[in-house]
């Protein structure tokens, strides 16, 4: 009785994503406590602002980055640490898991969604970041990286079978960018990762992606406002 | 039932962990696995032959890199990805957590792990190809990073509370490094993180790790080979 009492006060917590809305680590955070049905306050931090707020200097003094989930107070950092949390605390209730069962496949998800941090994310940055023969070797890097992950999907409906899952969660504010791909590096991807393309058009039917990602269009602007680029 | 057989010939399968001796990463894995008493092959990747394998290239085809856990057959890659599966399969039989059950200390230990992974990691490896005022830079800063590792160590016996857990099984492969810290970046440690260094010499008593982690002098002299140190 004495868990049940502690777990259900817990949930009662208030809740609080700590985020930029163009973000794609912290969408990740906002789309997961969707799924779940946990209310939250979204708290904006503009990154564009280049000295960060007193709230995200104290609740992640380490590395002054955001996403920040902030739970009864206490501070999660770390987008994916976030997930992995969300995932653990609000499983009552018969509530759906993003996280496989299965351990290889647990496993599996998270080497994933480590490529998508790792590799995805450094060639993304590595494609706004250089000009000439450098941006087209990171465009080609990038599409081979997201032709690996178009075969790890293989004709699944979703990262995560049948239903959205913590892949899907990684790497779905990636396609916000996918217009961005297309307009700067020259990507076009209806063509080289289709299957891809129409695992996206399945996220965005889901209320939780819908309501977070921003349009093609929105990012790319934004993007080209952060990288200074300028065409 | 079904589940009790299959959770039981799941752990007799065989375990192979793929490594090379003075690999830190890799180190975590091995670790992992003698704190749960999982017997495995060990079988070497000399990471100073260019070529990788069959072996690795077929279990790790997206990233070529080691430590990989063969487990029945099917791989798992990344070291802490390997730990939280070690932890998650051979956690039956009364068989300790490395990870704490509480959500927000899991959260926290995953927030420093990653911190290893990405600052310490970072600093080290600047401080080992840098000349310099870069070198004497990346001194400086890992100094700094492990000075907040000392902090967040606190009092306590472990990083995990009473008992080894996910964070000192991340944290004290770079332990063995420390030597090599002092001689080429002039750190002294004993002075500088004299917490830190009882809590390497609290770690070496188990047997887990002592069977593990090489000695502060062939790990800098196989260093000092692989970033061409000649001092």
């Amino acid at each position: 009785m004495a868990t049940a009492a502690a777990s259900s006060q817990e949930h009662e917590e208030a809740v609080t994503c700590v985020d930029f809305w163009c973000n794609g680590f912290g969408m990740r955070a906002r789309i997961a406590l969707r799924e779940k049905g946990v209310p939250f306050a979204f708290v904006e931090e503009d990154l564009r602002v280049r000295r960060r707020s007193d709230l995200v200097r104290r609740m992640n003094p380490v590395l002054r980055s955001i996403p920040i989930l902030i739970h009864g107070g206490r501070p999660v950092c770390g987008s994916l640490n976030i997930v992995e949390y969300v995932d653990e605390v609000w499983s009552g209730g018969g509530g759906r898991r993003l996280l496989p069962a299965d351990p290889i496949e647990r496993a599996r998800a998270r080497f994933w969604a480590d490529f998508v941090d790792r590799e995805v994310y450094g060639a993304q940055t590595r494609l706004f970041t250089s000009r000439g023969e450098a941006k087209a070797a990171a465009a080609a890097e990038l599409l081979g990286h997201l032709r690996r992950l178009e075969a790890v999907l293989g004709d699944g409906a979703f990262f995560g079978g049948g239903e959205l899952g913590f892949l899907d969660v990684a790497l779905v504010p990636f396609s916000a960018m996918f217009h961005g791909y297309e307009r700067h590096g020259g990507v076009d991807m209806a063509a080289e990762c289709p299957a891809l393309v129409r695992w996206v058009a399945r996220c965005a039917e889901r209320e939780s992606v819908r309501g977070v990602l921003p349009s093609g269009h929105d990012m790319y602007e934004i993007h080209r406002e952060f990288y200074n680029i300028d065409e």
